[in-house]
């Protein structure tokens, strides 16, 4: 059908969107800064941290990438107006190292596209003046944690002492399985060219926004990259999580009168 | 196998389709036309209002838009023919604002191609000389609505107040998990254009079709871009489903003689 | 890793297999051929049709076409040796109209690859003289046949009669949902290419292979093409799958000693 | 949003990775090699013996091949370091035939890139010199093997008698199904290149890695490649195996006292 009444017909040409674009709203003017990835992910690890080194520092807005990789999907704000599903750079300014952060809500929704943003993020970051990348995740544990330990990922064998003595903790062949996403590919990538880059994951139960996991990952960042910044605000976010978990631990043994031992884990 | 018996070889290079083509039936002469969207999605608010704007008007097919990332797929009228997966483009004129309203049976089945179908669209209505869109949808509830609240969101916040005028509500950050597919697209996409872009979202169950959602989005798009047409057909069909519902409820009284609260709501 | 230790560097240019690839087996010297398709689908009812021209003809194979939006799969044959996923161009000489029958075991994993096969298909029938399309499937209908229907979908009203006066039914907007897959995209392609396009879908349980919905079919079609090859081979798998239904029937009723009526429905 | 302070607007081009990419490590010196592949599959059998052929010669690291197509990952290594998803080839000296060895820990997550990136693999293994192509799997049963066949597939029926002697089975039409994924494919590519191409199939109960499918594969491998390596560390696997399941099925006979016949199967 169509064929016969058709008057025209035209093959469409899309006008703007690319692949993936990248929009540049400021310059940078940070010298030698780091490059730290926090997309969301286990426990929101390392959004949280991203988002808090946003928020407690003198930070500016450097570029939004856009891709059709992402979801096809707006976020609206708090006024009603929508932004489309995008990844931020910020210049990250401290006391001491400064720092290029990217956040955002999305992570590209198949394999290619997780390949060619992560792609794009290191390029943008090596024109910034970046050498070395630090991604941020979390690495769930399957029951609530005691003790937040961090874990490490490296790029070259040479950089664990230095972790290490930051706090760090490296275990053989862990995280089984590797790490997926595009916090893995910021190392795997940023590896092959050439780069200093580490990976550093909060434990956590997995089950949960994990503020306290993303405080003990900021703590050991802080450690390696000699900053300090406030930290209130995560301890806070904390505080009030664990009230949240107090709550849920109550009900459920209100519900089911079993062990205490039993009630640390959340299912 | 095969190498051997085989007399010649060839690669296939398809000659018809291409990965998007627009199919024009019709010239338009409408003068400044808004652009209005309503593909199929939540309560079908939005197939609803643009089906109603093609019926209740002297509407002309502009054209067809055909795409390998719409599902490879026919459709059967009521005579027995066949016709391709495609999205359709009308001039809509009323007696205030002239509308382009854009209405199908599919959405994109992947990511990059709701990305580039969206793009095509914008193309079109722009080539159309519409610098304004309304994409139209409906917002899930998960009960049974009482009253028809529209919801709103837009490429900049000057548009809010015309808007709230007109009876469209701002809630601070809704919807939760902000707008997804060609609607959402066509309000980021517009936005990053220039375009001046709104997405109305009617209230709806989300059980069922709701001709009373779109009946509640086509009041305010009216009031907006102060045109009038005849709502009867939709207010019939609003009383069709209201007999379904109403039978639905008893078919449940009958089932469980709980509390009147719980029939309000159709799971 | 890797970028220190590594000697050299290239990039794979693969250099064999194309998207799509037709391997051409022999020239045909059909007059005027139609083109039928027979791929697997609902009841098998289509691949059947296919297989049986095949086999009762003086058939040849024409050409194999490949492509990598088949599942990367081989198949073995009976001597133990593995032919790669394709599909079959068939020359069917009869004693009326000659025809062109693609068969195969896999339709495309994607909608893309679903297109991109289609216009082949459409392609090499078109090379190959054919201006006619008969796209062969079953329609599921939920419960045993007692009689069997063919429904009948085209690229034009004018060839609704003809098809009625050879016993197919066309029933408004059935089936509902359209038509999915290669059948469905022949018809709605072919009829975008002004080619005379057909779509006979045998009535089916749904729940099983279906000779007898087979035979319904090539009945239709013998009647509409003017020729006639024998069908006893057909006659003889329906009375086997015959016998394969009474037997579960049977286990049926030993079973659930409930009515004749429900033994009817195999589900 | 985004469009009124925006300062620069770039295209992303991202830098590094193809969609394939072959990184050569050391230059091969083997002469007339056969091509062996071992991906992950149905009971590691493939991969087991891919690995024991490594580990038991003085191979040698050839080349990675990384891709796009792989899933977003790195795994770490058992001092911490990342290493981006990739497979790797191996030259494999032995007392007789030499060969090429493919072996990694995942295959591609999409039928396109299986297509291309065996592509990719068999134009390493003839860049290489290698004419002859056998990929290694394993067949499911659903239940624990007594005897360890081997099945096989070939490009050519001139190749069976051989294998045949070297203790491979030839059984019609099986795998039902056919072999999908790398092995497949290999043999179906390798095939229309003109290549000699063989798969073998270790049967395997499909529940556990089964070092004594791949032991079973490898005997035939040297009986028909005519080299010799030491086999006790696969039996010494094989061993823990039987541990493994013998404790399984004491377990099992703990909790369900029934017939000894059903312990044979874990399901």
């Amino acid at each position: 059908m169509g064929s016969t009444d058709a008057l025209l017909r035209s093959v469409a040409n899309p006008r703007d969107m690319k692949e993936i674009e990248v929009e540049q709203v400021a310059e940078s003017d940070l010298d030698d800064p780091v490059f730290v990835e926090g997309l969301p992910g286990v426990g929101h690890v390392g959004k949280l941290v991203a988002e808090h080194l946003i928020e407690e520092t003198d930070s500016t807005l450097l570029a939004r990438v856009y891709s059709e990789h992402f979801p096809p999907q707006v976020g609206i704000d708090d006024s009603g107006v929508a932004n489309l599903a995008h990844a931020e750079l910020y210049a990250v300014p401290t006391d001491g190292r400064d720092l290029i952060v990217l956040t955002g809500d999305h992570q590209a929704g198949d394999n290619t596209g997780q390949y060619r943003l992560s792609e794009t993020f290191l390029d943008e970051s090596e024109r910034l003046g970046a050498e070395r990348v630090y991604s941020l995740g979390g690495v769930p544990t399957g029951e609530l944690i005691e003790e937040y330990s961090v874990l490490g990922a490296v790029s070259s064998e040479a950089l664990i002492d230095d972790l290490e003595a930051a706090g760090v903790e490296f275990r053989s062949e862990e995280p089984t399985g590797g790490i997926v996403g595009t916090s893995g590919l910021l190392l795997g990538l940023g590896s092959r060219r050439g780069l200093e880059a580490v990976c550093l994951m909060g434990e956590t139960s997995g089950y949960l926004v994990d503020p306290k996991s993303a405080r003990a990952v900021l703590d050991v960042l802080q450690e390696r990259l000699e900053f300090d910044i406030p930290v209130e605000a995560l301890d806070d976010r904390a505080d009030e999580m664990e009230e949240v978990i107090s709550k849920l631990q109550d009900m459920e043994a209100a519900q089911s009168p079993s062990s205490g031992e039993d009630l640390r884990y959340i299912g």
